[in-house]
């Protein structure tokens, strides 16, 4: 198979070096900086540069664009993919990916796909990409209505040939609901932690739990901003459910209610252990 | 040495293996549940089982109990430990601790130094003590006016020879505010996050990030609840202050304001950059 890959990142840069690493598809990259292109080939992640033109040769397309350009890149090249070939997204919101994108790609006889490779780091850029940043990770995809099922099918054997440890399917809502949870409100409450005006007398007293609550602070603003808005919706419901137990927090200690503090306590605890059994 | 070590639990008993894993001292075990102290015996993490009456031929005495438990426990033996002697309690809160005991200790001529050696696991028990908990942790020691300098000097001698990384200084009230950010918010944090009515559907869903925050809602909430109303002053503070930086992000989300959205998150990012550097 012939794969290209839009945008040798993080992501994109581990997919290509995935697939190299597990399969004998060919990987043509592009991306618009020359210095990625270089990079891409010396480190043997990719076969070859091509030219959007050339996508009309692929049987399958990454995008692997920040969310705002991959809606633009798709829009923009929806003529240059071959039909009857799949295009895939890795955007971390997928209502707005799908329903910007979808219609155009099936006008053209392209079969469209949303898709969420989890996993990420703290760093951005093709420097920063792993051959096995996908070992133990989740593929999700996000088919609809309109979704051929044979695309669904051959992403997913796709998926689990470059190393995906599991493919899940879900609905864009269902997908931009559970993401707010576990990936975006995390991010929100690392970059909130880190701005305590005591985080500059800490040295020496920084245990594990720090380092966790704070680790995704370090996160390209360009991107996330982008991510939270196209997800404000649930992301909000999670804030205020966040906000919510806190502040039922702050009450009990401030007043000394040891009583409803320590059923609070339990409650977390036995659901972060029925958690770990799901 | 003799060393008296009292109460076997997580902390208790890795001290315990750490002292046999790095010196020829004695160890000397105190523990109410007598499984612990077959425990503790059977795997060689004490030499030999004391009664209270024995702690007078101890030149160390821990006390690696609750709080409320170690000062009761101090205060009840406080003529039973070895005159010219050193006791340490290893408590998450200092000043409630130091200022109920110092004055009593001091009075029998035992030198008291409050201590808080820089590690935990999510789970507690001599079950789950380790000779290596220790190792690249802190040992924060907070002395008073009143502290024998010597007291600090042996203790911290001996943290470095069981396998601390660094010993640290600091008061008790310092002690208690940067503690309230680096371990106490953590877990209120992580228990506020573990109540998402989300939770039940992430199946697939999860990355390390979420895993990330919610590590340590699995949590003790006797110790804690405790721990938190010792703190109160300074837990309260900063559970306003990431509330407050939380509500400014969720007005941004809910409003669109992309501008102030992206400056604050590379805010956070900044921080948690110069963060890494101290």
């Amino acid at each position: 198979m012939k794969i290209a890959i839009i945008g040798l990142g993080l992501i994109g840069g581990s997919l290509a070096k995935a697939i190299k690493k597990n399969t004998d598809d060919m990987v043509c990259g592009i991306d618009i900086s020359s210095t990625t292109r270089a990079a891409a080939l010396a480190e043997e992640a990719v076969d070859t540069i091509i030219e959007p033109a050339q996508l009309c040769t692929c049987d399958i397309s990454i995008v692997a664009l920040h969310p705002n350009e991959t809606i633009e890149y798709i829009l923009e090249h929806k003529n240059d993919f071959k039909p009857g070939s799949i295009v895939i997204d890795c955007c971390g919101v997928k209502q707005a990916i799908v329903e910007a994108v979808e219609t155009a790609l099936d006008e053209c006889g392209v079969r469209f796909l949303g898709c969420h490779p989890m996993a990420g780091r703290e760093f951005s850029g093709f420097a920063y990409s792993l051959d096995n940043l996908f070992e133990k990770a989740s593929f999700i995809m996000t088919p609809t209505d309109n979704t051929k099922m044979s695309a669904v099918k051959e992403i997913s054997s796709f998926a689990y040939k470059i190393g995906f440890a599991k493919c899940v399917v879900s609905s864009p809502t269902e997908h931009d609901e559970i993401i707010a949870l576990t990936s975006q409100l995390a991010h929100v409450v690392s970059s909130s932690y880190i701005k305590s005006p005591t985080v500059e007398k800490k040295s020496g007293f920084s245990a594990g739990s720090f380092k966790d609550m704070t680790r995704v602070a370090y996160l390209n603003a360009d991107m996330w901003t982008t991510l939270f808005l196209m997800n404000s919706r649930a992301l909000t419901a999670e804030l205020d459910c966040i906000i919510k137990n806190l502040s039922d927090y702050r009450r009990c200690i401030a007043e000394g209610d040891a009583e409803t503090l320590h059923r609070l306590l339990e409650e977390g605890a036995e659901l972060k252990e029925k958690s770990n059994r799901t």
